[in-house]
């Protein structure tokens, strides 16, 4: 997304003092365009710049720079303006600045704030994290019951520039519990006289601000909101969380979700592939991959268990990974239509059963056609000088076909199941990744094979 | 989410001819909860309960309620309202119902409509599935840029009931094209007498028809707007695509993304896990699971060839999983951050060798600490009685430690790359999915092991 040639035409025109081509250059950009081109100046040649336009679109512009370009931007020596810059931020966004600063510089940096702004920063970064709560703003329009119509809407044109959303606007009781809400569609086409009261929803969502912040997200995503109110245990308004947020948070989520189904850890950082280092990836991944690699050596012991049967019967071993494939596939194709389900509310404990019968039913169906389809390939395809005489062809092909059936079936439910199983025990399901669900369905399929291949054949 | 219990209630209110108690159930609630429980009832007893409210609500409701329930619901004899009820529909859920209907149930539907909304209803329903015009609505509002603000105000007053929404207002010039944008907010906090040209923005991201409706719903979601205009060939004003939309998209796009990774094929229906039948599910799970399933063959053809190196060496079977188990999972991880970079516009084709370079190093890095372990695994536990003489453990180890570290490199980039490749010859990166990848990534282990065997210990 950067272009880089357009750095060193900013700096020449900074240098020459080009005020009127810089500040159009501003003005006709989206801000978050513009912030991705500032990004990679200088934060001395960011603030030149930026000091060109007005409050407003220096706050939006800022707003979009990269944190650690933010923090950098307001850690020098006190900078022109940036009291103003912080009065004008978005509530959320500047929690979430302070939030990444050094203690004795959130200290310098609150005195130059009103005491009310101060308050609202300490507030807003005590929240835990991954709280409705850590991410709303305190910015939110509010209207008391008892206001009419045409003083509701002079009250949110004078309070606009200031509030995250003028669109959805809340009503509170005398006590400031939230009570109900009204749209600014609705205000505008409503008579003038009327109450808020008379015209306003009372049926209004909300989340607390200890839900976890993907609760209020699929909420704003369910009711198609363009806001969510937050409130504390007494119900009393304390935020908003606006769509635009909820939408980051699932992209963030999902990312998480894919990657730990993945079984590659740690959390999303708000950075790119090639941004992220090598050492990074590396870190995000190994903890999985050497913890199953490990897991994965007690399967050797395992099979060094049978190695009896499978000097009997070199064959069995042709069709190995053939085994731990299928039960890899089909196991990991349940537990990631289980998984989502999840992640969308579809499904909670108690479908335990329904999801056990339709795997079964599921699984049942794919064994039939993998087993035909393996039985066909060893009675047909099987070269008969690697048979020893004490075995018959149909019996080794039973043997295969039915334990690769039998794997199907326990991977297929084992994979459904134990995400669900996991919420039980208020684990995130998404711990249960695919490769920690193949290891247990290889080690299954192992001890499937052979004692099936033992049993039937004695060997 | 739906409640049985309430259906006899409701039915048991209709035919007592509560009125005004089934009136306030369906204004206190949210649509979308109403609908839900309606939908429980038989479209005779719907028409009934919703024709009670007015028609903002009842349109609402209607809206809500899943596409099976709608097309019975205008499918039967003539109903009261049903003239007002489409035209009061967003144009969007309007062309969607008319999508699911029977030729000639459009034909006597369309007649009940003027000329205007059938001409929209026509246009919309032509265009391609999965474009951004076969999503987007054409009840948007415009102004003119020589509007001035106070008329400007008055004239969204009075469409605001019919327009999907107000709050992102397009500005066109006479021949129609899109040149700007203002919102609302802009709107009421301006002076009276300005001009729209004057106070709205002109760099107005859009899409056009025919554009991949994820391409427009990643714009929506990239600059937090409210809505996005669509455009066509010439640049005309054609409709808008709305934030609650490009959510529901993305979730969408995400849920089949999820799928295809798992290989599980078939689009999405709006459906959840418990209400879609097990044989579709098996339908959607059965193609690729059959396919890798006689892909899987091959490999035990490959492990057939090399059945001389087994019978030398038993011991050599019992690390197959573990390798086939590494490549599988490093090569999945490689796969799922590519994949998911390439869905967020992270990655093109022309980063692709900076994708081989970083996972060149990572799996460097993974391969080195997969390999001592096991290495440490064969040299310390490897009971001596089940290695022939005439090979030494050492020799051993090194073979099954360095095919492992061997198997994880070429995994790893594997991975990584072929989704990029994909996006080359256009196809969609998500076909690559990492039970497919796994497969190939087994064959390729299973012939660099034995391979690496063979020349080490000249089995």
């Amino acid at each position: 997304m950067k272009n880089p040639i357009l750095v060193p035409e900013l700096r020449d025109l900074l240098h020459r003092k080009k005020v009127g081509i810089l500040k159009s250059f501003l003005e006709d950009g989206h801000p978050k365009e513009t912030a991705e081109y500032l990004a990679l100046l200088n934060p001395d040649e960011i603030w030149r710049i930026i000091n060109l336009v007005n409050k407003e679109l220096r706050v939006e512009i800022f707003s979009y720079l990269d944190m650690d370009v933010q923090v950098e931007m307001v850690s020098g020596t006190r900078k022109k303006n940036i009291t103003e810059l912080l009065m004008g931020m978005g509530h959320d966004d500047r929690a979430d600045l302070f939030q990444h600063l050094e203690k004795d510089l959130v200290d310098r940096l609150l005195v130059l704030l009103p005491l009310s702004e101060r308050s609202d920063i300490v507030k807003l970064t005590s929240y835990k994290e991954h709280t409705a709560g850590a991410i709303m703003t305190t910015d939110f329009a509010t209207l008391n019951e008892n206001d009419i119509v045409e003083k509701a809407i002079a009250k949110i044109r004078r309070e606009a520039p200031s509030k995250e959303t003028i669109y959805y606007i809340y009503v509170i009781n005398d006590e400031g519990k939230l009570i109900g809400f009204v749209s600014l569609r609705k205000l505008i086409i409503s008579r003038p006289k009327k109450k808020v009261r008379d015209i306003m929803k009372r049926d209004v969502k909300f989340a607390y601000i200890s839900n976890d912040r993907e609760i209020a997200a699929r909420i704003i995503e369910e009711y198609d909101l363009l806001a969510l109110p937050i409130v504390d245990e007494h119900e009393k308004l304390a935020g908003i969380v606006t769509y635009d947020d909820a939408m980051d948070i699932l992209k963030e989520e999902q990312t998480e979700d894919l990657e730990k189904l993945m079984a590659i850890s740690g959390g999303v950082e708000n950075k790119t592939y090639l941004d992220v280092s090598f050492f990074t990836h590396f870190k995000k991944r190994a903890f999985w991959v050497i913890a199953l690699g490990i897991v994965g050596i007690l399967t050797a012991f395992i099979i060094e268990f049978f190695s009896g049967a499978i000097e009997a019967l070199i064959v069995l071993t042709f069709y190995m990974p053939l085994l731990n494939a299928a039960g890899g596939n089909t196991g990991s194709q349940s537990a990631t239509v289980v998984l989502r389900a999840l992640t969308l509310n579809e499904l909670n404990f108690k479908d335990i059963f329904k999801v056990i019968k339709k795997e079964f039913y599921v699984s049942l169906f794919l064994s039939l056609c993998l087993g035909a389809i393996v039985f066909s390939r060893v009675m047909l395809l099987t070269n008969p000088s690697s048979i020893p005489e004490e075995f018959t062809l149909i019996s080794i092909a039973m043997v295969i076909s039915f334990s690769l059936a039998l794997q199907v079936l326990w991977a297929t439910i084992f994979g459904g199941v134990i995400p669900i199983i996991a919420t039980r025990f208020k684990l995130d399901p998404a711990v249960v990744s695919s490769p920690l669900l193949a290891t247990f369905v290889d080690m299954g399929g192992v001890i499937i094979y052979f004692s099936v291949a033992k049993l039937v054949l004695g060997i």
